[in-house]
């Protein structure tokens, strides 16, 4: 099955890539690797809001965690042109907004990363690290950046 | 333009470059890919030490951004020997000392982003992540690391 | 001297690697690089949890760092086969449990990057970068990832 197969299968919709708001891009190659910025939770284009142990439970940071990774998805589609180029995950970053004593955020991080072995198999399965942060842009429960190989 | 008539067009002087403390180096090469390190923001060779959101405003972190892209710059000359040989900004972590509640990192981001485009043009520009962290080192209010390419 | 020469000579022996409690991997290879994932600090299997500038001091949280780096080295010794194909270590970050004014990150990092230095000679000396963050998986004190090149 080829990614779109798969997000096709899970009833993903690719949404618009996120435009960047300032003097940077969501992506760039050098090489055969692709950087892609941070991407912060958004539902219908607005930012998941909130810290984790705080407003929100590792659950529901999961499910946010998820959602950042369809918008990577669609940042990679955009800039790629194509995601079959994607050739391997390599790393993943996720910044969790965490209150104090929330250390769960691995669990978190989950969200992504499944999703990821879910689109791409045995090739979505990448070096992990997930933080607990003070803060994220516009208030965000989650940030996550990655690192990928592209043909 | 090359980047040195851009940095004199700017009014910039490159300083020396800042001498790591430790068993690290300010910058490694891996093939075309160059990682540097974290610098924190100075001025007249002492940290800028604070947290936005208390001490500092965004503006204020801005023009530290600022400070520290021409510290990234500096190592980025005297590791290489000439910016000439930058074919691409690529990728720049901006990891920001936050007071609770302060949510406007990629404002703060910006004043080295921007500084990246104003002295490679296009090839200046970057994906990026912005975060909020709860302490930096020396209590600096902003600290940077980027990866580039080059030649 | 090689690697294995030099772990002797400092009384190492490296424990089994870390597995991964989720969908991703411990290291992850792209052409001559490997991003190792973000390891917390354990001791006899178990996380050193608490904050620097609460529970453990400094010069506690740079013995921490080392066994991050000794768990690392484990890491790369699995996944490469043998720690002599390491050609550098590119890129190091730390990430340190910081109480609300603990701004000594950089000597916490350093019980990593000296371990790097004694262990691969000028090889292990590599770009980084400390920063202080508000909670880390399982409440660890310490979080370290770091890029390596290898042939």
């Amino acid at each position: 099955m080829n990614p779109y197969d798969r997000l096709k299968a899970l009833g993903i919709t690719l949404p618009a890539p996120v435009t960047p708001l300032a003097a940077f891009v969501m992506a760039a190659r050098s090489g055969d690797l692709v950087f892609v910025s941070g991407h912060i939770a958004r539902k219908d284009g607005k930012p998941i809001a909130g810290q984790l142990g705080d407003a929100f439970t590792a659950e529901e940071g999961k499910a946010a965690a998820r959602l950042v990774g369809i918008d990577l998805l669609a940042t990679l589609h955009a800039f790629l042109g194509d995601l079959g180029k994607v050739r391997r995950i390599v790393k993943v970053l996720c910044l969790v907004n965490s209150a104090p004593g929330f250390t769960n955020q691995p669990l978190v991080a989950n969200g992504c990363s499944e999703l990821l072995v879910e689109v791409f198999g045995e090739c979505g399965r990448h070096a992990r690290s997930a933080v607990g942060v003070a803060q994220l842009p516009l208030g965000a429960c989650v940030e996550i950046e990655l690192v990928a190989e592209a043909g």
